[in-house]
C-alpha cells in the first residue's frame, strides 16, 4: 500500500489492458491507481452481485468491455462499453452480468465493494 | 453544479462517445459526472500545454483515442488508448500531444487545469 507522504515522481503509467489480463477471479476488484484519496480498480464481473448500498460513498462504474446491466429499486440501467455510470451513496443497487464483462470502477479508498450486504464476503480491493 | 445534497436516485447513464462528440475546443475539460469530491472530465487536445503543477491534488490521466506524451521534468511518459497515468501533486508536467487526442482526467473537483501556470487562462471545467 502506498503511504499517504507525496511521491517526488510520478508512478509509471498503467496498462489497463495487461491488468485486466492478470485478473483470474470474478467480482474481485483490483486496484491499479490511486487519485488523491480515490481508488481505480479494475474488476471481471459476470452473474448478480448482492444488493447493497454504500452510505458515505459514491461508486462510479465505466464499462471497457461487454455489456452488464445496474439493477436499482426504480429501475435497471443498461451499460455497456463506453458508458459511465454513478451510483450515489445510499442508493441500492445490483451490478449483474449476463457474460463476463470488464469494468473499471472509482471510488473512495477503503469503500468495501459489498457495502452493507453481509451474504457474501467483501473486499476494499487489492493492489495488483 | 449538483449541490452537495446526496440525489435519491442515480442520474443517467454518460455515453462518453456521445459527450465527446459535443466538445469543439480543445484545453477545454468538460465535467461529465463526479463521484464524491472529484470530477470526471472529457477533454481534447492537441499541441502542448503549459508547464504546471498543483500542489494540492492529484491528476489522472486516461488516455481514450490517440495518443500523448507527459513530460515530467525527469522524463517523458508515452500514453496510448487503454493507458492510465497519474501526476501527483506537486509534480510539474507538461502534455503534449502531436494530433487531436481525447482523453478523461479524474480529479478533485476545483481543480484548475492550468495549476500554478500564468501564462494561459484556466479553467475547473463546466458540466457538459
Amino acid at each position: 500500500m502506498p503511504d499517504s507522504t507525496p511521491p517526488r515522481t510520478a508512478p509509471d503509467p498503467v496498462r489497463l489492458a495487461d491488468k485486466f489480463a492478470l485478473i483470474t477471479e470474478q467480482w474481485s476488484p483490483k486496484i491499479v491507481a490511486r487519485v488523491d484519496d480515490h481508488d481505480v480498480r479494475l474488476a471481471k464481473i459476470e452473474g448478480a452481485f448482492s444488493w447493497h448500498k454504500h452510505d458515505d460513498a459514491d461508486e462510479l462504474f465505466m464499462i471497457v468491455d461487454g455489456a452488464m446491466r445496474m439493477e436499482l429499486r426504480d429501475r435497471t440501467v443498461a451499460l455497456a462499453a463506453g458508458d459511465v455510470f454513478v451510483v450515489p451513496r445510499g442508493v441500492e443497487h445490483r451490478p449483474v452480468a449476463d457474460a463476463e464483462c470488464r469494468i473499471i470502477m472509482i471510488e473512495r479508498a477503503g469503500t468495501m465493494n459489498t457495502g452493507d450486504a453481509t451474504d457474501r464476503e467483501g473486499t476494499a480491493g487489492e493492489w495488483l
